[in-house]
This record gives C-alpha cells, structure tokens and sequence, in this order.
C-alpha cells in the first residue's frame, strides 16, 4: 500500500481479463484517502461461445467506465506462455475491453501482476489472499466485499495510482 | 464460385482480421445472381496504439453492419503458428469485431482461408490475384474494384453463401 496519496484526487479501473473471468477493481484516492469504489468479476460460462463472452466484457467494462468515469484504467499484461490458440482467446478478451476503454476514451497502461501486488502489498509475489487481507485492513472494509478474483485488478489499479500521483514509485505502464 | 445460388435472398459480411489491415467484403445473394455490395480495408498505420486499432476495427465493423444489415459474418480462422506474443495481438483484433458483430446480433461463423478461396475460385490454395480475377470476372466488376486484401473476406462470404443455401456444398464453420 501507498504510504502517501494526496495533492490529487484520481479514479483508477484496474482490470485482470480472462475470457471466462475478468476481474475489475475501482479506486478513488481523494487526498489522503483511498477508497473502493466498486469491485467485482465478469463471469462467463464455459458453455458461452467467444461472442457472447465478448459481448459480455465489452458491455460489462462499458457499464463501469459510465457509472465511475475512471481517469485511467491498469490492465494486467498477458502471460505470454507457449500456446499461441491459448494466447488468441485471451486476445479476444483483451480486444474487447480495450474497445470499451477506447470507445469511452479512457487511457489504458498495462502492468505486469507482480507490480500491483508490490504496490498494494509491497511483496510483488504476494498471493490473492494475502492482497484481499491487506486492501480489507488498509482500506477498512469487510474481506468478503473483495472477491479474490479481483484482488489482481485492484492491486493494479493501485499501482497506477501510485505511480500518476507519485512518480517516484516508478513509471506509469506501458500505454495499451 | 458455385454453380448455382438460388431460392432465397442472403447478405453476407466476410471478414479477414489483422490488427494492422483487415480486409472486409459484403456479398448479396438474390435469386441466381450474387452482387458485391462493398468490399475494402480498415487499415491502421504501424504507429497507431492497440487500443486505437480495436476502435477502429470496432467502428469499421459496426459501420458495415449498420448499412448493410448482413445475415451473418464469416470470418478467417485463425492461423495459429507458435508465436504467442502475436498471437495475443491477433486477438485483440479478432476480439474487437466479434464484439461489434455480437452487439448487433449479427451470428458469425469460422472458415479457413482455403475453404473461401476453394468456394470462390474452385481451388483451395488459389492467391489473391487469381480469386480477384475469378471475382471480377463471375461478377462482372473491375479488378481494380476489389482491394488485394479484400479478396480473402470475399471469399469467405461466399464460402458462408454457398453452404448457407446449399448444405450439400459442406456444413456451416464452427460459430463462434
């Protein structure tokens, strides 16, 4: 966690996506202050074809840039493993929530995972139980509000936070 | 190209998907007659974002959909080699159109580039020049009417035609 967040306010929409399961986070720092302003999961069944998943990230990512109006959203970067058919799924719902930033014109940074866990946790490989214990007790409220799916998006939204406000803790990611 | 197309009027939208060009074709069947409604490129420069790429891919998409109100969509399989990076990337794309597509409630369906170009030219490993001649010469429109790489998605639509109207010519590809 941030030791310090002030001089700024900022609303940041940190997004964890999978095809099946995209995790969302979103934070306002107001001052001092660092609050959660929604987070939650896209699921998507595995019996979903490709485009109603689509559609759903899509339509879900749109809802939430119009109900929060985020300065900036934090994506996780895609582990790039060895499967190139694994690697075009994730693609498509990468594809689709950049569409929904972009058609709203929110800016987007990619952020690698580890990096978010180092900015809410300051362990870069901390697990998503240990981060939702440490949002709960930093930000007060209730671990059962934090979905663990969406402990890696928050994480990330904190990093950019972090960082816009602070350029000291580091550069902002790599613009998407 | 086949034989025959007859008994019932349908529009397709054919699809070939790359972040940086995608190649787009609108075929009408009406009767025995097919017709080009439009073909062409959305191209995005090399030094565009990805997240400008997807919303143009996106609006592309969805402008096609909204003048011409195609039946269905056929779009290009992926070709899958063993570079995961490009891969994602060539997501991203894929995901963007399924969205504008799946928004609109317009159904799409999977081909390979050999099955267009075997429908359109009547062999399967024909280039671009000769399903481009094929198509200017059946359709009785100028080659330089029909952008090189709008061939591929040409094909594709008429690929999706064909079987569409006459199952005998194969089944339907895979929705996605």
């Amino acid at each position: 966690m941030p030791e310090k967040f002030s001089g700024a306010d900022v609303i940041v929409l940190g997004i964890d996506p999978a095809i099946r399961t995209t995790g969302y986070g979103v934070i306002r720092v107001e001052g001092t202050h660092i609050g959660i302003l929604d987070c939650g999961t896209i699921v998507n069944g595995q019996k979903l074809p490709h485009s109603e998943c689509v559609r759903r990230i899509y339509g879900g990512i749109a809802e939430l840039v119009a109900t929060y109006h985020p300065d900036a959203a934090a994506v996780e970067s895609p582990f790039v493993g060895r499967n190139a058919s694994t690697a075009i799924i994730l693609g498509m719902a990468r594809g689709a929530l950049l569409t929904a930033l972009s058609n709203a014109g929110v800016p987007a940074f990619s952020y690698t995972p580890s990096a978010g866990k180092q900015a809410a946790t300051g362990r870069g490989s901390a697990t998503k139980e240990q981060v939702a214990v440490m949002l709960s007790f930093e930000l007060g409220i209730s671990i059962e509000q934090i979905p663990l799916d969406s402990t890696d998006a928050l994480a990330l939204a904190i990093c950019h936070a972090q960082r816009a406000l602070h350029p000291e803790y580091g550069k902002l990611g790599n613009p998407l």
